[in-house]
């Protein structure tokens, strides 16, 4: 083991805890339909009451409450008709005592009126007269125009990604765009003379097509960053370091996927202490050892290590929770999960994060191990387990959590 | 209770199973930076092997492993060296008996080797030989040409959403293109002459904004569909079929966020009946009801409650699960979930399955009670708890499956 890589090793609660990214991205308007999973930037309120009117929610009538009270089967009360409400619009007609008026769900509640009498409960027995043969409470079959949002009422939430229903309550206030954290624009550096782009057809002998990018692309995404390509950057002396100066003044955070090689780490590391703090270099956790955290004047950068796996699951560990700080969401939301009982003894080292690979079978977690080198290790997993830093192994039998990919 | 809403009920579990779409949406090719969650249309074949070359997955020096059978500190090998491996580039020289080469992380394995001594157990004592103190097993230190993927073999099957790791293996086999199902083209219909559009500044007495046709364009959206809002068409006889005429030929599902009336529900009824089969009018589950679905000539129709609460209950359990069909996903990407205590009783009928919205702290599952008419409902849950068709309930203190909204 290298001392290099050790010199300022980290844990990764340390790193979670310790790297935070100094700004927030900036906050731009976006219209609803585009609004999904973004980070409100404050508190949406709404403009006015919601539903707006008092509201029947079932087909019936409505009433004065007081009139229904002992009605029965056997001994119903009697109301005179006093006209209908059209959806859409308002009443024409008010409820005085001893009277009714016939509502649709959805409807307006008259004045007068303080409850409404579902219609399974009802009969028009007589033209003009309708029998009731159950009581309503006052506020029965309705809700108040201010029992969705009150006026002045936060419709959402800073800091929380918008979900499907939150468009729905913001249509419903006539809210149709929303101020929320730009994505964060992720610079996605592939290092390494052996690498080249994943379309080119002929390989020579020792390179191999960039994985890593696409890769961490999809990861970006899925965290609702924006990946930019920044393309692939030989070994040489200085182009690392020329690359990263470009990219920085247009990026929230930069991935660079470093070569794997110890040179191509120290070439990494060397390239990104001259224009940036190093925070660490190297993490506690396996896979993902050669890892290195700096902050380039403001703008958060990770150094990941060469092997796809291993860079994957460190971007997923620490990239992903820091792509969401920067939208402003302190609280990603949780990844699926599932309990399952492994297969087999998991040793680990006290004071390491492990992730380990598992496929998922009839509630069963079995460990897929191989050299961190093979991305396919990762594709045929169901998801990850976790063995925490204190923890130095998990027994056969045992039930654990499972991180499902999706 | 209406007659009418049950002359066809079915359950939850009977509706998934027998309401299938008859086809798939069709195939197109994508790239790779645009295939994330989009589901492949067949297996996707490696068309060479990968990595490609043996490869040295750890710097140090390629040796004959049976030179450093019984190599220890106390009696080291000695290994005449060779040369040195270039990332990237083709050995110049093979390992012969009693030689060895300088390696980094990620070369080509030259001739004559069958393993790699990481550099931690040799040392550069003399100039030209290398002692190593530690034996290596044949392969070790090293993966083969075809370890990560054989050639002919499938670097990801067909009907199972692409994740980020796939995209990197894709990309690392030269895959720059991939055959998936179109994204499902959802019409939703909005009815109802009290709905207007959301931008709508002012209302009148009785109305309101259409809330569920944003809330169910998210829900298609995270379920890899593309909405296509199709207007809000008035309670006036035939204005619903003629629209559901227009929209049918571009959609690949069609969803009719319905009227709350009963009189709205039947002349939705009415309008689908003229237009396709009725396979249920009715649905067993708790909010949601009356919950309509049809098929209109190949094309699944699903006519939602007129609550947004409702709407959107059901849309999650039925629409969601059919849009993965159609797009040939038969095993959707399972949600987040979590365990939690009750903390109170909650009753249900036999036979209807019950989604009981619930916000979660400290371990434990609060319901929310309300109006099905209240959209705030929703956006306050945390997720949901799911009572089985056949339970009465569920009884306060029990852990219980929360499904996570994210």
């Amino acid at each position: 083991m290298s001392g290099r890589e050790f010199f300022t090793a980290r844990t990764v609660a340390e790193a979670l805890a310790g790297f935070r990214p100094a700004h927030r991205t900036p906050v731009e308007d976006v219209p609803l339909d585009a609004a999904l999973h973004r980070v409100p930037a404050s508190e949406v309120v709404a403009p006015s009451l919601l539903p707006g009117f008092p509201r029947s929610t079932v087909d019936g009538y409505a009433v004065r409450a007081a009139d229904t009270y002992g009605a029965s089967e056997g001994l119903p009360s009697y109301l005179d008709l006093l006209g209908a409400v059209t959806m859409g619009a308002a009443p024409t007609v008010a409820v005085r005592a001893g009277g009714c008026v016939a509502m649709p769900t959805g409807g307006v509640l008259p004045d007068g009126a303080d409850a409404v009498v579902m219609v399974e409960y009802t009969a028009e027995t007589m033209p003009g007269t309708v029998e009731i043969t159950r009581p309503v409470a006052p506020g029965g079959g309705m809700v108040r125009a201010d029992e969705d949002v009150a006026a002045g009422a936060a419709l959402v939430p800073a800091g929380r990604p918008l979900r499907a229903p939150d468009l729905g309550l913001l249509a419903a206030a006539g809210v149709t765009t929303v101020a929320v954290h730009a994505r964060p624009r992720v610079a996605i550096v592939s290092t390494g003379d052996e690498v080249v782009p994943p379309d080119t057809v002929e390989l020579r002998p020792g390179q191999v097509r960039d994985a890593t990018a696409s890769a961490l692309a999809g990861l970006v995404a899925d965290a609702g960053g924006e990946p930019v390509f920044a393309g692939i950057v030989s070994d040489e002396p200085g182009a690392l370091k020329n690359r990263l100066s470009e990219v920085l003044p247009d990026a929230d955070l930069v991935v660079v996927s470093a070569g794997s090689s110890v040179g191509a780490r120290d070439e990494t590391a060397g390239a990104v202490a001259a224009i940036g703090d190093v925070w660490c270099h190297g993490l506690a956790i396996k896979p993902g050892k050669p890892t290195l955290l700096a902050d380039c004047g403001g703008i958060p950068l990770v150094g990941l290590p060469g092997n796809p796996l291993s860079a994957l699951v460190v971007f997923g560990q620490l990239g992903v929770p820091l792509l969401w700080r920067l939208a402003g969401c302190e609280s990603p939301p949780p990844p699926p999960t599932t309990r399952a009982r492994l297969s087999r003894n998991l040793a680990s080292a006290t004071g390491r994060l492990d992730i380990v690979q598992v496929t998922v079978r009839d509630g069963v977690a079995e460990p897929l191990f191989g050299p961190s080198a093979l991305l396919s290790v990762l594709v045929r997993a169901d998801g990850y387990v976790v063995i925490p830093e204190p923890a130095t192994g998990l027994d056969a039998g045992m039930e654990v959590e499972v991180v499902l990919y999706r």
